[in-house]
């Protein structure tokens, strides 16, 4: 245990030996222990506080990347070893590790770095676990006031951010979104800020009594008319979904894509060029605005948690998150 | 001859009597014979001086948008009949007859009209004819300085003029231009006049000539690296061009779709959502800036040529334009 002593922070942090809780995805999911990560020297060790199911997260287990090694990316916890300055501080943090120097991190696109790393997502061990490793550079600190079952949804909450960063929205538009999942749900929220004329299109009673609750339209897919919103917003994941954003744009409207999808879906490339209209992509998003919105309570994410679990029953979580209608699921050390 | 007495400009037009000469699409391509078209009060009479023969018109005779009428939408012609101060001037035209009343109208956006007739390609009678209507608030006068064989490019010029109008390309951009066709080439030399770093993929020796005599970089499509450009304009009208667009593209860079495709292409849009990339349709474009280029001799059209026919022989004029490799191809009255 010599590594122990060097780290005040690891001693209030619960049962640490040598070895740690570790959900990992290597063909099959299972609950291990291994060693202690050793950070890197511009890395600090994070102790877990607490962690979300992402929908990712469920196709990287379903071979998207061909995923193998710890899960998670959707994390609030501790830096228990690192600077000074950090140590003790509750933080999240921005997934994608970037290399600082190739041509896309120079022109300021850190998220589509050359040859990133993706926390649990692409060549780097996730937060399913009780500690983890992450860059310095990725450390995003969260106010006092934000507990941590709302700074666990900073996350998500960035890429729903990340649909405004396009700057295609306007306070006029007419915008319909597409899929009210978990996702859907936050992007909702956030393009509510800008009072535009929302409708959501949700299936489910509970998602639509939800949106109903903020005073956001929630609406049929049949209800809406053909060619008439500014913008659609697609999180619906599948191929219909661009087909249903297609019929309902309007000439020179915009598609934001926030999707993944399986396959390559047919596309009406003729109407595109026709009726002049943009399609933009739409990933990972900026984390400030994401907890300044959570610290200010613009946005609410208690209505959203379906379960908590701990991460020795990570299997149990993950069933729970793949059951339809699942909104979020969170994992606890 | 009624109505002849009343129309000086009828005059010195050539041979009129009560039947005029048209080239009609019906299933099939005839030219026959029919009465003068009679100007609605918005409306000009207009005498043809030259019409040209676009790809547009050849997925027509296919079977494109059902069109059964008189063919054409790129000419120049002289008004005939219509306001005194536009009588006797020599005109081109902007394509679109809108309406002017619905909301893409009283958008700015007319080109989008909701009722709108296409000159030649929907609803409307188009321009291989001896005499033809336009309204008045479609003529754009052309500059004494520019002859017919450059001003019958007008439309296709502006249709690559509006590459430009999407605000998509910045001088400091790597571009590519995939398809050196009629529209490929006319798009190169718009937008290297931005003085990016543009290459046009182009299959055919003379058209890689063409574009190196003006300094344009013609390249094959091997040699382009994946994910490097910031911008591709796709003027190939096949599918195989949008996942070769997809290919070269880089992270948040533009994909600008130029061209009609047969079918529902299969499209990555997971790519495009994880790169964040846009994809951008455009069409029809302004004509005061592709007079603009032409007038200024910014644009050259002169080597596009590659044949000339009467009206009475569309048939072999349509059947030359439809031969692979063929640039453009005119028709007189």
């Amino acid at each position: 245990m010599g590594r122990q002593n060097d780290k005040p922070g690891l001693e209030g942090g619960g049962p640490v030996d040598d070895l740690i809780r570790a959900v990992v995805f290597d063909d099959a999911l299972q609950v291990v222990r291994r060693p202690l990560p050793l950070p890197a020297a511009d890395e600090v060790l994070i102790r877990l506080r607490l962690a979300g199911v992402c929908n990712t997260d469920l196709e990287l287990m379903q071979g998207y990347k061909q995923f193998s090694g710890t899960l998670g990316h959707e994390f609030v916890g501790e830096v228990v070893e690192g600077p000074p300055e950090w140590r003790g501080r509750r933080v999240v943090g921005e997934i994608n590790i970037s290399c600082g120097e190739c041509d896309m991190c120079r022109h300021g696109m850190p998220t589509h770095c050359r040859t990133r790393r993706v926390l649990g997502i692409l060549n780097y061990d996730g937060a399913w676990a009780e500690y983890f490793r992450l860059p310095l550079q990725n450390l995003v600190a969260v106010p006092d006031s934000v507990p941590d079952e709302v700074a666990v949804f900073a996350e998500p909450l960035a890429a729903a951010c990340q649909i405004l960063e396009a700057g295609v929205i306007r306070p006029s538009d007419r915008v319909v979104i597409l899929g009210a999942g978990k996702l859907g749900i936050l992007a909702a929220q956030v393009i509510r800020l800008l009072g535009v004329d929302l409708a959501v299109v949700a299936r489910r009673e509970r998602q639509a009594a939800l949106l109903g609750g903020w005073r956001i339209r929630a609406v049929a897919r049949d209800a809406l008319p053909a060619g008439q919103a500014d913008v659609i917003v697609d999180c619906t994941g599948n191929a219909s979904g661009f087909a249903d954003a297609l019929e309902l744009v309007r000439p020179r409207g915009a598609i934001i894509l926030k999707s993944t999808y399986a396959g390559l879906p047919a596309a009406d490339l003729t109407r595109i060029a026709v009726d002049e209209i943009r399609v933009v992509g739409s990933r990972c998003g900026p984390f400030t605005p994401a907890l300044a919105l959570l610290e200010q309570g613009l946005v609410q994410t208690a209505p959203l948690i379906d379960g908590r679990y701990r991460l020795a029953d990570a299997a149990q979580a993950v069933e729970h998150a793949a059951r339809p209608g699942t909104l979020k699921i969170l994992l606890e050390p």
